[in-house]
């Protein structure tokens, strides 16, 4: 037995309607009556895993050492897919082997167990179609509580990669895309500040982003007029297209997945 | 006083903007601060008993002995209808005499008492607008911390039942429908795997749910191609029609209450 | 250090789709592990710091002394607006010093600091963006852990105002408005119990709101038949505008900001 954190968040597709979500909670409270339980969120598109693997890319980072993370968005529950437990940078992570766990991950080390030990199922009568109540939360319950990773099942190699592409870089620019539009309408995008200082070498640039063109950097949303675009890295990295008190999607007509070019200029910036 | 759990559950249609859910939950932690307090629901559909009683249902069981379940769709809050607490299966259920706790009570032992003693109300100033926060919410929370049943009232002999029809079935075959839709389109039929094998008797049938007709049961949602109709028992023991990823509420025009018809035909199935 | 408490609250406009939320909890846990963590909501609209000023007031009153209370609803991020954190009423409050507690504070004694000591922030780096995460996280938790307010920065003499207009009133009648909608429809008003009964004097009175008027105080919904107008004080003491068993701002055309006058008449109540 590990030093036990007791702490278990949830990550799911399974909405705030239905009792999937606190089936799962019953279950953890079941092996673990004191945990600590909290939702990341129970909102991800149904079936989106690239939506879900950037939230918690998001989230995991800030809580502490020990936190065991269950993460179900799941379109292949009940194929072949492995349930699968994974440590890296002092946490865990519980969900299906479908690269939910790709961006979390990064490139730090980790490693993984497939969940096949039916000791530790919510019961030897294992439901083909619901692994979150009765694989992945009493293995987080057992995490939480301290047991060790290699207790729930056996060594898992190589984890399913999930198809995240990069943007394409050289030293003309970079072609990146939203990869998430928040509540508040700002637009993510999967330009790091690494990739955009690497190849800006303090020149000038121009983003295109939709409808505007933006050519300056900004520290915060409250930096420029309210109604005009502001452009920055937000507080995970990532290249943001914001407008101040309003909404950059809408005005600026991007969604999930809109392309996003920056162009860098020659002469050094102002 | 018997042994505290601590674990109380919330379910509503209170919804998640409104200050009603939280008023309630800092009255429970007023009475026990270190109450594990765990959302089942708060976005039933207004005044809809049924539905809660499905989900409550659905969750319940799936939490720990001594489990405190406040369970608030009042239609008539406010009128005659008794503020409740019960005692069934090692759980506690705290809310309004109005049918919400029919379905997960089934046929189970159970006492019940009338939350008629003012020392553990909120305050002896109750308001008659709000039980939730008033009344189960101190209930649930003195419960919780392991007070017995009878100190909170005068016992009841029988509880309201709720209208919920159970389908009719012969050896011809049954009429159910559909009782819940949950998020991803799949349809919760009120016919158990009980009522359909007593009644198949190993006999080839065929479905008939909205624009579809389906005759063979799978045991999982990936078992057939994606787009294709699949039936199979839920995790519940209840039948439900669904569409390999994607939405069969939606494809085959079916919803809350709409009829689902199983006709079990000559011969043996394959 | 004082008695700690453990139990921090969240209200934010942050809605439940992103990481948001999740982050300024792993940050409190980092600092906390064993924090009872209770979400107020986050559905407030967008940056509608009024609306999260009144859902404050309806809530804290009911949670145990030493809770900490996290708002963020916050336009005016990375702008000069302070980060503060307020004692009062055996409470505590962290958020922005943009009015969103003069609701709750009222006239009540309180104490506040600018929360400028950087040891208690989740990093010296800190990001423009993010307070919650940032500041007001670890500000809560170390509160809820029962260090004291002096510790987390500099005394604040004054906080800023929230622009939240009382009804008019004179021995006529009062001119109020809606300040908020419940998602049962149920419209509740900016006209206390106090100005309404020191205005009235016993007299009988008309209440117009929207395409109804109504001319009965009533005690509780379930009062009238099922479809009528049902006008009375709810659990906070506000006057609300209703209908029994139906959505009051949908039938009678109410929303926030809406008109409500009260006259009063000649001669007593019947």
């Amino acid at each position: 037995m590990e030093r036990p954190s007791g702490i278990i968040t949830f990550l799911t597709d399974f909405g705030t309607r239905d009792a999937y979500v606190s089936a799962m909670k019953g279950v953890a409270l079941s092996v673990l009556p004191e945990a600590n339980l909290v939702d990341i969120s129970h909102d991800i598109p149904p079936q989106d895993v690239m939506q879900a693997a950037f939230v918690l890319r998001e989230s995991a980072a800030w809580f502490p050492t020990g936190t065991v993370h269950v993460c179900v968005v799941d379109p292949g529950v009940g194929t072949e897919r492995a349930a699968i437990a994974i440590r890296s940078q002092d946490q865990y992570f519980v969900g299906p082997d479908n690269g939910i766990f790709s961006l979390v991950l990064g490139r730090a080390d980790h490693e993984a167990v497939v969940l096949d030990n039916p000791d530790f199922w919510r019961s030897a009568d294992l439901s083909t179609t619901f692994h979150g109540r009765d694989v992945f939360a009493p293995a987080a319950a057992h995490l939480a509580a301290g047991r060790s990773l290699d207790q729930l099942g056996s060594p898992l190699d190589k984890l399913r990669p999930l198809h995240w592409a990069l943007p394409i870089h050289d030293d003309q620019g970079i072609r990146g895309w939203v990869v998430h539009v928040d509540r508040f309408g700002n637009c993510i995008t999967n330009i790091t500040r690494d990739v955009f200082e690497a190849g800006r070498l303090d020149r000038r640039f121009k983003c295109y982003a939709g409808t505007v063109i933006v050519d300056q950097l900004r520290a915060t949303y409250g930096s420029v007029e309210a109604g005009d675009p502001v452009l920055l890295f937000n507080s995970s990295g990532l290249l943001e297209i914001a407008v101040s008190r309003g909404n950059g999607a809408e005005l600026y007509g991007l969604r999930t997945g809109s392309p996003i070019n920056v162009v860098f200029l020659d002469g050094q910036a102002g």
